[in-house]
């Protein structure tokens, strides 16, 4: 093994423990940092972005608006927050085990195990995806490992996975299930404005969703040719409208809650029997589908079946998706990543904050409210 | 063409109509009884049940509880009701068309074509699946008639279509989709029952959910082992147990609306989560699906989402099932409900009646209640 830097035998992780009471909490933790095996390296983390997924890792089911709690500072900062009891139930999994935070980073490999490949990164910045990325150091197997273009910095790699395979995920979806346009949610986010980037670039048409008139205007000036705001008094027919243009069949829902999957479903359906040659009593026999691979509302999913018979919801992930596809399909959709990664899949922070920050009072309710274009990034090599 | 009896020139057929103001009428009109081509045959409809898929039919989104009007006796017995401005939509593609009603029966054939499979039809008794039913006379081709053993009577073939391939139906695509057991709702109903009789012939585990304790001891009287009252304040928990027992991830839903739906799937999650070695913040990675493949309950579908990101509700019917399949497994299955017609497949009415008596007050008001246990037949070679 070879060390590019000295390498310290311990550092900082955070960890999210839920307590048999339903006492959630958040802290630092001083870990032993392993020495690489032959085929791993470590790597000194400079950048995890804060996803939605990781959120719900961070806090859980835990009431944050509610009962959230700071102290301590540096090394010693701690958040807890309590889980209502009626959910505790969806915890018990985890109930007792302190979890190692953090989906996906970037840093500088700092030691490199003996072989090739490991020791040709030494020195190189890096994508990982694999969790426990909210730490100093991460030690991991080299071909978990994404070597980033000269020149490319922590930050800029560091939401290489998560949102760009996700989008990526979205459109391949749309294809293998034989679709030929999409609809997407909360589509000023991060992920929507890479997924309408995509869209352009390859030539399918996509429906944007939006709650905004700002956010409407944010994805037109990107080149979004449908954009429909749900707080429009037409939202529905404007939807409507657009579905007719483009045939889109397939939708991905970031919000989960609330009645906006079914609309979408009953304006499928509409647009549908625009066109319909003939009546049939089950509706129209195209299905319909709506994914949601997100819960931004948290509260209940309400439709009316208003929309026939031919039509599914269901929850959709993108591990269990790339593994469907298949490592060489997900390789390919992964190079992709790394060959427009300034462009197409380029991510935006608001804010850039430290592992001790990351537990601060305001810092949490910042990131917790999960706002359009608001995404924090964590720095692990910054001091405390 | 050789004809039995006298054919007649015309016959009553019952049609349902939605005018562009928004009054559904039902009526009985004379039509022209076809003369049957070579490979055509005439059946005198001696019976066929109002299934709730009919009924969709019959009233489409009328409110017949509010606004049911009957008027006339005889062939000039009539009944309407006012379609809600707010679902006119819904019925947009049916507007100004009377539709011929009844989507199953049986009788006699009364003249036939010249091909020799027609004419081998001729005085027999057949089951027909097919639409306009609810008529005195159906011409038909002759591979849409189901040859009835001898000695079965039109009332016991009349049921030989919808509700039994439904169930068989269920069952197949719990073996398609990778399930090795299955949850019914409603499922005391005549449908209920009969695949309570196939899963226990075939050594399938059944979780049948119910409404009424009486419901409950009537399946557990046939022989089914799990049965669960959603009336009892024990129902979530005696349903994950039913769960954890059977490892039923696949439930068939007559209700629709409200939150049985989330419900099953929660249980699911909750009987898996019982039984998992590690925690997965996404909950478990086994897919669980709720088919609703009716709307005893026409309210909203109303569900939490905590049962991970494994899952899927969705629309299921029996006419696009058996393309999915395929005509040579479709075949297989109704030889099977030939085969069984006087014990698995055998249903039961609770009132027989004649096409002006299925336009009376009363009469309406008591089918489409959707009672369990209740079930009407229509004779249309009866008396009006």
């Amino acid at each position: 093994m070879n060390a590019a830097t000295t390498l310290p035998p311990r550092g900082l992780q955070m960890r999210s423990l839920v307590k048999p009471d339903g006492d959630l909490e958040l802290a630092l933790h001083s870990v032993e940092v392993p020495a690489p095996k032959p085929t791993e390296v470590v790597v000194r983390i400079e950048a995890a972005p804060i996803n939605p997924s990781d959120i719900g890792l961070l806090f859980g089911a835990a009431d944050v608006d509610g009962t959230l709690v700071t102290s301590g500072s540096g090394a010693q900062a701690k958040a807890s927050a309590r889980v209502p009891e009626r959910l505790m139930r969806a915890m018990a999994g985890r109930v007792g085990q302190a979890l190692p935070c953090g989906n996906e980073g970037a840093g500088t490999v700092v030691a490199a195990g003996d072989s090739a490949t490991a020791q040709a990164l030494l020195g190189r910045t890096v994508a990982l995806l694999g969790g426990a990325m909210y730490a100093q150091y991460r030690t991991i197997a080299e071909d978990q490992c994404l070597l980033l273009p000269p020149g490319t910095k922590a930050a800029e790699g560091a939401s290489c996975f998560v949102n760009p395979l996700t989008a990526l995920g979205m459109v391949e979806t749309m294809r293998r299930e034989h679709h030929k346009a999409l609809v997407h949610t909360a589509a000023a986010s991060n992920l929507g404005q890479m997924l309408n980037r995509i869209c352009i670039a390859d030539g399918v048409p996509l429906v944007n969703i939006v709650r905004k008139p700002d956010q409407a205007a944010l994805l037109r000036d990107a080149g979004a040719k449908y954009v429909c705001d749900s707080s429009s008094p037409s939202f529905l027919s404007d939807l409507t409208q657009a579905l007719t243009a483009t045939g889109a069949t397939i939708a991905f829902d970031a919000t989960g809650g609330g009645k906006l999957a079914g609309q979408i479903l009953g304006c499928m359906e509409a647009a549908l029997l625009s066109q319909a040659k003939e009546y049939s009593r089950y509706g129209t026999s195209t299905h319909k589908q709506v994914y949601l691979y997100g819960g931004l509302d948290p509260g209940p999913t309400e439709f009316n079946r208003n929309f026939g018979m031919a039509w599914g919801i269901g929850g959709w992930l993108l591990m269990p998706f790339l593994q469907r596809i298949g490592p060489h399909a997900a390789q390919a959709l992964k190079q992709r990543v790394a060959n427009e990664l300034k462009t197409t899949f380029a991510s935006h922070y608001s804010r850039e904050i430290s592992l001790a920050e990351a537990l601060q009072r305001d810092v949490i309710l910042g990131y917790c409210k999960r706002a359009t274009g608001e995404k924090y990034l964590i720095n692990p090599s910054r001091g405390l």
